[in-house]
């Protein structure tokens, strides 16, 4: 009889100690997820009855590869392109590599790309996540694969995560419109099947609410350009003075709409839009905007997931960035394609 | 004595067809580098012989896993980000998945990235390529690897290449600030480690010697925002009335230089640059741009890739893809911000 088939197994461990197998597998590959206690009792049960891993599925599991997924919706979208460079710029500091993938904002290429980089056996995944996939997500990193989310949040879930907390910044920007009088104010929402779509909005109403100044108006957008540029002719047609965009894509759409009118930002129109690139810089007035501070919660994520790697459960599990508002320097103010 | 002992090796089939070791390799792995007749000479003896190849290496060299690799020097550069994009959307009509890599215009990191997508067994790449890396390109490529490379050559390789061709519109360009008497004319060149940059700059010099009009000034840049503003900022001060920008990010420096001098292009200063984006659009008066066809040339690279996945060589090896010269509609041309 082969000597390995007398051996204990992990299922043997398993009932010795009292767990599912799962939880053994977990606790004997030091995942963080199993209470350092019960971490401690099982691995010693597993000496104790002399188990051995299968040497396979072992090296699958525990060997390095020494580099990290991170996974985005969109590449062309400025914002997730300078995160996932930030991130790279991190992770090769830190001696990995990094391998990207674009989920396109869909549920079933986020899943093609979890399961590549779950065969791919990367030590970490970085994710910004899709309500779809909350549970594929939430079997991986119970099965042991550090991930840590960024930018949006998946309800219930209790892998670490990374957000901006915008709220402070959209209520500012709310009240400068207000005190401006420039009303009413039209807000690009981004999808209600995101959490940053959703926490905006509410932000938005619940800043509206707060200046007293009733319902404003909102249009249901989605994260790209020409959502934006339709919501921009929606909420102009509509009467609206000042418009707040939800995003960096439907912000593009936003200043495409006023060219198209020929309205100029911050005579004819007054917008607030999200995240800092060239393009709101570059314009003859630049664009106020909502920055996330990428970089930071880029570099945030990153240590999170390296500190997961190598044992540690982060803390807090969540962690939230601040936003700030603000315009970005006009080079030369009295730059006269500013002036109308 | 173990039985797999006495099993034909690798060397002795090579040995008894009278083929290197590698050649063997190849032939047996259906590689279409090995000529047709030679590939089934070699197979026939293997068989003969009772060679089988040990499991774990044809696994991990034959077994598909329907994932392709792509490298690019840059996801901020809303060029590359667009040739991903447009590359991943071939592939997954074609049922694979895209992983990509971001070299930052390193050898270095490219070489990593090379080394991460051998290790995950993609089944192809397509790669936009540094001088530093061609001897590993070139082996990769010889040992079986599918590459495709893209927007750039490298001197002297076989690897099958699609690049655009924009010595037309190049001449173009310096036709038209000759025509409008904008002289003279500054040239933002990419760096001269690149086969772009190279060619690119030769086309200038060979534009404004064939219309007579002399040296003019070139500046050697590199493909950065920052190193455009410099560029722009020292021909400017040398008194250039027209500039070349020989990429994307470059164009965005003279942009980004011109905002800082209070200059409008169009008027105070004439400028021709590289790539469309919302960027080059969205401006008082949108920038007229050398257009390079990146969704043409993503999916004519994905298809020599898959073609090579299956066997087949790509005819021609080399593929350029033509420019266009064009000023993107203005949505409004009577926009005040565009009257000085």
């Amino acid at each position: 009889m082969d000597r390995d088939a007398q051996r204990a197994t992990l299922k043997d461990v398993a009932e010795a100690a009292g767990t599912s197998i799962s939880t053994a597998s977990r606790a004997l590959s030091g995942n963080p997820a199993v209470a350092p206690a019960t971490r401690a009792r099982i691995q010693r049960i597993a000496t104790e009855m002399g188990y051995r891993p299968n040497a396979q599925a072992q090296a699958l599991r525990r060997s390095f590869t020494n580099t990290i997924g991170v996974v985005v919706p969109s590449l062309i979208n400025y914002y997730f392109a300078s995160m996932v460079t930030a991130i790279q710029r991190e992770a090769s500091a830190a001696g990995l590599s990094t391998i990207i993938a674009n989920s396109q904002e869909r549920s079933d290429t986020l899943a093609d790309a979890l399961q590549v980089f779950a065969d791919q056996r990367v030590d970490g995944i970085i994710c910004v996540p899709h309500e779809g996939c909350s549970r594929r997500l939430l079997g991986m990193y119970r099965s042991g694969m550090p991930i840590v989310l960024i930018d949006r949040e998946l309800e219930g879930s209790t892998i670490p995560t990374i957000t901006s907390d915008a709220a402070a910044s959209i209520a500012e920007a709310v009240g400068i419109f207000s005190d401006a009088g420039a009303q009413p104010i039209g807000y690009l929402s981004g999808p209600m099947e995101t959490s940053t779509g959703r926490s905006r909005l509410e932000a938005f109403r619940r800043a509206c609410a707060e200046l007293g100044i009733g319902e404003q108006r909102v249009f249901l957008g989605g994260y790209t350009q020409e959502r934006g540029r339709c919501g921009a002719s929606e909420l102009i047609d509509a009467g609206c003075r000042a418009l707040l965009a939800g995003d960096s894509m439907m912000t593009i759409g936003v200043i495409e709409e006023c060219h198209r009118r020929g309205l100029v930002i911050g005579h004819d129109l007054e917008v607030i839009g999200f995240d800092t690139q060239p393009l709101f810089q570059l314009q003859p007035r630049p664009i106020m905007v909502i920055d996330q501070h990428v970089d930071e919660m880029a570099t945030r994520a990153f240590h999170a997931l390296d500190g997961m790697i190598h044992g540690k459960t982060p803390k807090p599990l969540r962690g939230f960035s601040a936003t700030t508002l603000f315009t970005p320097a006009a080079h030369n103010p009295t730059h006269p394609g500013g002036e109308p």
